[in-house]
């Protein structure tokens, strides 16, 4: 990637840190494998990432129903599924330091870890010569419980997607939903990655939004709603306010396709390192529903009250990753001033949509005196009680209060100073245009739930 | 237990498969060692009780700050924290069926399965001789890279709280907070537990809501924030509409006390199967910080700028399951008529709060023709723009849509008749009082919300 790109991770990874967003995993342990731990503001983030996903896929569709399925699930899923034999990277391991590598990188000269691969060289040792590939599972593994025996052997799901399936009948017999209809899910999914990378890009552990959307198993119907998600998918990244010139929909060729799909788009943004996917929607036709028929005994077919045709239907899959759209909110937002825009060279402000700013507004005492830090303190109380996240702050000029806020991507600051004790009101200033207005503090609440409607 | 208690259970079991609050998990597969899923009704109930507990919790405090960490940490971890070395049951084995039990239920003769366990008899197939008990942990293993040997074992967290710990530097140096301060987390936990049981009580995998509240470590401030976090506990279980006979805080006794807590309540709920923890309060000392000091050999303490003062701070930990509150909310609102209350005999309402409620508000059209369908279908879209959870009803007589409604705990239900047409207004009908009154369509929306606030 150019210098100036590497340059900006380098300065959301590090502004991650400082400030809050994301840690290192287990760091006082010397860190753990690509995994990160969010703190306050990242934790808010990713909150109202999910919220927002909810708020416009399940509760505004109407034809959209929830799931909240476990993690570690009967291992039969995952034979079903294919995940037990053919969820795997091929492996090659040095003959001298025995560190083990991807055989497609091995070949194709990628980055790992910051090093180049050149072909047929190990990029820890040097050395040239390595064992055959051989296919080594994505799955963690684990044992329920007391014996480690293969009888117990079961895995972390590699995907939430699964756990839909295997409920589908529970669902159609315990929820009056008819096709077309769709399961939400939100949750954890891990995989033992070989190399992972780019910081909360790709983790073993990180969180999915996906649903299951099942149509009539006609092309048509499929192809129709298929349009529609991506249509959906879209309107969420830049209703959230992701500037569409980074946001692409790839659509794969012929030979890039799932072996049980009939067409996918990767949703891909301009990250810093390259275009990279934050999701897919995916016709993932009658696969899935078919395979767990098969390895259950079960029926899982659909009976359709008005047609009278009972049918496995088709699937469309929308599939976000959390900590993927995390990363292209912060990075979407980043910016820093070049000294013409009224701040000072160098200056960041994270312009996040309101929505998903960690903190909504934080407020400020003028000085430290003559009861302002109260009339704050209850404004704050106030906003906190009607669910809205508010910051106090009294330390430092407001100047630097303000671009405290600005880098953590707070829309709005209020200032209480001496006019506040003669009028009850409060000057409002927006992060992005830096205007202040003069409100009054009884109308505070209604303005602030307005702007965040 | 007695037997209408039991019956109950089975009761509310059976209505939660029925109408889709908890599946079995992987149920085509024949289930999985007392795993759950959580149906669309369960998903959208759990996902409220998460809310208002990061509502009164976090947002409301001030004073806390929110943290979402890994679930498979670096195992040191679990070094410091104790859970390596002790966090184990006692086994034993059947020498002629080779079945494990905990051996401190052989001795107590208590239920396993249904089956009570008498005292050195195995309840597999009734043998009498045993291996000594043998310590097993109940840390899920797995293993992270691509060997499985013992310098790639990690554990899923059998707790939230230590990754609170671990990142209690990274947040005191990039979030202003000052002592008392508190760090709150929800998330998965896992335990490999030999005997789960009672339905969603006691599963291997399982949410947590957990505050660490840091305070300088002396008793009296311990103590005072001891008792303030047990009143909030209550608050937030009967602010939530649990009644409060059937909640207790029992203070534990001096033998009860873990070695590292210097006093400890719980906070049970009389289930039908015996007063059971919901959750607990426990004043935990220094003694997590100090170990993960020990193991880290980082320093982990506080600055104290007023008082000059360098120390690590006591603990006072709220920690609460949401799956037993999900459980505790559903047996304390399902209600059985006994045909004198305006219902019949038998008729099932479930009382939740409605903030609890997974859906809000059901919306019917009285009959499905002269336009009236559309008019309450607009309704249902503009309530679910609104971010209101609404539920579209046109099958069978309004009485008995009235009574699906009031087994899932929608507390409003609203019908759009032949009058609606006329003058734009229609019937809302509380679930509790059976009350029916006419309000006009423009005003919905806001009472609704009004009444959610």
């Amino acid at each position: 990637m150019a210098e100036k790109e590497e340059n900006k991770m380098e300065k959301i990874i590090s502004l991650c840190k400082r400030r809050g967003f994301v840690y290192p995993a287990s760091e006082i342990y010397g860190g753990f494998a690509n995994t990160f731990d969010y703190g306050p503001l990242g934790t808010e983030l990713k909150r109202n990432i999910k919220d927002q996903w909810w708020k416009k896929f399940v509760v505004e569709q109407g034809s959209i129903v929830g799931l909240d399925s476990a993690i570690i699930q009967n291992p039969k899923t995952w034979i079903a599924s294919g995940h037990l034999s053919s969820f795997s990277d091929a492996l090659m391991e040095c003959l001298d330091c025995h560190a083990r590598f991807r055989a497609d990188h091995m070949e194709e000269g990628k980055f790992i870890g910051g090093k180049a691969m050149e072909k047929n060289q190990c990029p820890a040792c040097g050395g040239k010569k390595f064992t055959d590939p051989k296919e080594f599972n994505l799955m963690f593994k684990t044992f329920v419980g007391v014996t480690e025996d293969t009888a117990a052997t079961a895995y972390l799901r590699p995907e939430t997607a699964q756990g839909i399936f295997t409920n589908f009948m529970n669902i159609l017999q315990s929820n009056r939903v008819k096709i077309p209809f769709g399961i939400a899910q939100i949750g954890k999914a891990f995989r033992n990655e070989i190399t992972p990378g780019n910081f909360i890009f790709r983790t073993r552990e990180f969180e999915q939004m996906e649903i299951e959307f099942f149509v009539e198993p006609k092309t048509e119907e499929s192809k129709k709603w298929y349009d529609y998600w991506i249509k959906t998918v879209e309107e969420y990244y830049t209703g959230l306010g992701l500037k569409k010139e980074n946001l692409r929909i790839r659509e794969h060729e012929k030979e890039e396709l799932s072996h049980y799909s009939s067409g996918t788009s990767d949703v891909e943004y301009a990250f810093p390192f390259g275009a990279s996917e934050l999701g897919g929607i995916a016709q993932r036709t009658d696969f899935d529903l078919k395979q767990h028929e098969k390895v259950s005994g079960q029926e899982l077919k659909y009976f359709d009250e008005s047609s009278g045709k009972r049918y496995i239907p088709y699937v469309i899959e929308p599939s976000l990753g959390v900590d993927r759209a995390m990363l292209a909110f912060l990075v979407d937002a980043y910016d820093e001033s070049d000294g013409t825009d009224g701040r000072a060279a160098g200056e960041i402000t994270l312009r996040l949509h309101p929505k998903l700013a960690p903190y909504k507004v934080a407020v400020f005492p003028l000085v430290k005196k003559e009861g302002l830090p109260d009339i704050a303190k209850k404004i704050v109380a106030d906003l906190r009680k009607s669910g809205v996240m508010t910051f106090y702050d009294e330390s430092g000029s407001v100047g630097r209060r303000y671009r405290r806020q600005d880098e953590i991507g707070t829309p709005w600051c209020i200032t209480v100073d001496f006019d506040s004790l003669k009028d009850n009101t409060v000057t409002i200033r927006d992060r992005d245009t830096m205007e202040q207005e003069r409100i009054s503090i009884k109308e505070l609440e209604n303005i602030i739930l307005g702007k965040l409607k």
